[in-house]
């Protein structure tokens, strides 16, 4: 199994790049890391190596302000370019980067290349969950489309579903339709017509799920166009956030309060921490014929290496090779169904 | 000043609607507050009353689980339907009710009539804000629309800064959309079109607000459609509720920490009260040709009587003849706009 690792995107980068594929290759013998960026740079942080970590030369580095597709389409020696022209080649099995998310996504469409059947390529983060088992849920889309078909969604469905089953070996991971109701019926336009398509789907689904219940737990994929995606994504942070901001400034309010706070301050960030979806892993993109995963751009070396882990358990179980048969089979289902209806 | 109280709607009504009913005609000597409802069960609650308070006798009452249009249309003389149509006849300035929510709306559409040049009535609640002035933000529309077109959005943005100037007193009240990003040229199709009609509004639009920044007070109107307002609304609370559930679990988790959690008491609950939306007053119903006002289902008798409070001061700085003329003015300009645009 080949690794591609764009050394270069990431706030800490190439340090933590550099460190994380270290601790992957020194970890996982079976495979190999490329790591992918300015060789005069990478060397030094290597020292004197593992026979399993190779450095790839890449001159052009994309900059979290640079445009995601100007940059794409100019910059053709950048790392993240290069580390999805291995993809694509065949030279890699997949390509981590944490740097810029919207050149991720369009160095996936544009070099790496859309799956035969996906209209649109998903970008699937987990949302961390507050249950006893605390095993998040993949939210998806939460990428750069906004608007969504009814197919789109069905399509999210499986992939995430096929996700959480070959890379989190979930048995029939639960997926919810996010809507404003749980009854089959409520919901928009988009949702009302994807809620038959996904319910048709040879998945475990449970139906729609409300925006309140998804961090007890109530799915395991969480099917949602763009928008709405991000909506409640930031509504879940924000509020995370502005509770804890408030709890800080309440609990030193006092006297009496200073000394409680003192007594559960380690409850506390306990509490915080599982909120936190930095904390959840690498986000991957599904839907290309190759497999892209997202770190987050404040990855450190072990978060490095935690993507490399889930790269790696996603390509031991073909990940992609299943979607791409899933998605055929379904495709067919889908227009059958739109032909039937006519 | 005319105010009808659908006396039988809520989870304690008869009593909770009576009391406010009498605890409102105490207070405001310039208001007649007609109680519509079962005589027999209402004449008992108000006994000896108070010259302002009277009682309409309907006989028939729409509960929780009737089916909105079928009950409006079938329950004629429904406590709720009678109330509406006081409204239109103009034999009161505004209704009241803490009852069925889908009935109310239906109520506003059907009895009450939409106002003229108004596609879409909205519902509007108070989302509370965890800012230091702590005054929310009106949130439209969270009603029954799930899909909105950018012309809904626009007559939205129109009618709620209006009602914050008119029932809140606030001078320019910022307005916000909300959206995935605050740059301008951001969202989905349908945010990217309204943005520029709102942007021509007589209004203080602030732009785009992203939904992690809505707690912290960025706006005092957030203009979204129905099923993006959902998901935001129910992502608040169901974060809010699921971090205190968990907090409470963590703050008895061992001695040390219930010590700690004794001491700080006090400040949760004060956190977990602003936090509550409930506790935030009754929506309006905007668009209608005369004043709705839908009160919390577990509304108790001060909260019926601060929505008295509310209606009396929509009625007295003339909110539905503003935003009439407001509305007629707007119109105008968007469709001129759309003349000009093709």
């Amino acid at each position: 199994m080949i690794i591609a690792i764009d050394a270069m995107g990431g706030d800490h980068a190439p340090e933590s790049t550099a460190a994380g594929a270290l601790a992957a290759a020194a970890e996982w013998s079976d495979l190999t890391i490329q790591l992918v960026g300015e060789e005069s740079k990478l060397a030094p942080l290597i020292g004197a190596g593992l026979p399993n970590l190779h450095i790839v030369h890449a001159g052009e580095v994309i900059s979290g302000e640079d445009e995601p597709v100007k940059a794409v389409r100019r910059k053709k020696d950048a790392s993240m370019v290069v580390a999805g022209r291995m993809v694509k080649e065949g030279l890699a099995d997949a390509m981590i980067s944490a740097g810029n998310t919207g050149a991720l996504m369009t160095t996936g469409l544009l070099v790496v290349g859309r799956m035969n059947g996906v209209e649109r390529p998903a970008l699937a983060p987990m949302i961390p969950t507050l249950d006893e088992s605390g095993q998040g849920t993949l939210a998806l889309d939460l990428g750069a489309n906004m608007d969504a078909k009814p197919e789109h969604l069905a399509q999210y469905a499986l992939m995430g579903s096929l996700y959480r089953e070959k890379v989190h070996g979930i048995q029939r991971p639960r997926v919810g339709l996010l809507n404003v109701g749980t009854e089959p019926g409520k919901g928009n336009e988009l949702t009302k017509a994807a809620y038959p398509l996904i319910a048709e789907l040879p998945i475990n689904f449970v139906g729609n799920v409300e925006a309140r219940d998804i961090l007890d737990g109530v799915c395991d994929v969480l099917v949602c166009d763009g928008f709405a995606g991000n909506i409640l994504l930031k509504a879940l942070e924000g509020t995370a956030g502005a509770v804890f901001k408030l709890l800080k400034q309440e609990l030193t309010s006092s006297f009496k309060a200073k000394i409680g706070a003192a007594l559960v301050m380690p409850q506390l960030r306990g509490l915080k921490s599982k909120m936190d979806y930095k904390e959840h892993g690498g986000a991957p993109l599904l839907g290309l014929n190759g497999l892209v995963i997202k770190a987050h751009g404040s990855s450190d070396a072990e978060a490095i290496k935690n993507a490399v882990r889930q790269a790696r358990t996603a390509i031991e179980h073909r990940l992609v090779p299943s979607i791409s048969a899933s998605m055929e089979h379904v495709n067919q289902q889908i227009s059958g169904k739109r032909v039937t209806d006519q």
